[in-house]
């Protein structure tokens, strides 16, 4: 007997990340997530394999849009730079849920273990923005170092984007970004 | 009653790593490990908290390595030129090691709960590096975005120098080093 839920996976991450807030990760468990959810433990594990990959449902999205980003990417773009246009166009649609996303951060920043499942889902982008870059044609090792590269620009500009005062004038990812490609681009001519 | 026991930290590490490739990481308990060294269970947990800590004991010699590295470098090098010194000196003394190093790797490749531990220590290396920049003057992000880039540089480097064949003729890891650093300023110039 399978009801249908509308939207029940947004619900669960929203009721998890409200819980974590309030009482803490380790704290928090599975039963009191679905119930603030309004929905069973078991539509939970229809979704989610366990407590911390509720947290991470955006980077199955993140992984797709990137790689889509590649294949859209002008082939005169060097690879680097098709990276940058990836990585620009992902980062987009997350000025949308900006606070959702800060307060993740600092829920991630405070668990080594959900450290740990962040730092292995940014491995997972690396590889494949590389996989996505060798089918366009830049052989190894240029496909991994800028797949490399363009993960470290991004985790450089998601804090830079984090770290901004809510009222000061603010700069949005695709624009930091931007920024952290060029200062990396400066940063490897030496200058 | 502590016994000195002469270089049990390394009889540990070597007890460990045998084990774990004729049993599996998984298969393998601590008191099989001290047994193997010839040590009591007592004494393993004097110098590791757990049996994935037995893999790691090199990082905190390559991360004072790299520290020293970087503030050994001339000052007329640039951020990224001052990583990638302290990267080639810290590599070399790994050539000595190389079947050991390869041997781990195989392992902590076979099981993700290692691998993220390996994450976690190559995180921590990125972050000790760019402190060592700000405290040579480097402002951020160029100190992150220089550290970043280098140990995308070090991973890159790695599986190379680990995916040649025993009887070609070898790279050592430095020069995988200087030449993949010198092939990410090549993709981030858009060559």
């Amino acid at each position: 007997m399978t009801r249908w839920e509308p939207n029940a996976r947004g619900r669960l991450g929203l009721a998890a990340l409200e819980l974590y807030s309030e009482r803490g990760y380790d704290q928090t468990t599975v039963a009191e997530i679905a119930k603030r959810a309004g929905l069973t433990e078991r539509t939970f594990f229809r979704y989610f394999a366990d407590k911390r990959e509720v947290l991470f449902q955006g980077s199955d999205i993140l992984q797709n849009r990137l790689v889509q980003g590649i294949e859209n990417a002008a082939p005169t773009l060097s690879p680097i730079d098709a990276v940058g246009a990836a990585l620009e166009a992902a980062a987009c649609p997350m000025e949308e849920v900006r606070d959702f996303a800060l307060r993740r951060q600092a829920i991630v920043a405070a668990n080594p273990e959900l450290q740990e499942r962040e730092l292995i889902k940014l491995a997972a982008l690396a590889a494949a923005l590389a996989d996505a870059l060798r089918r366009r044609g830049v052989p190894d090792p240029a496909a991994s170092l800028a797949a490399e590269a363009g993960i470290a620009v991004f985790k450089v500009a998601f804090l830079r984007w984090a770290a901004q005062d809510g009222d000061s004038v603010r700069q949005t990812l695709d624009q930091l970004i931007r920024q952290s490609l060029a200062e990396l681009k400066g940063v490897t001519a030496g200058n």
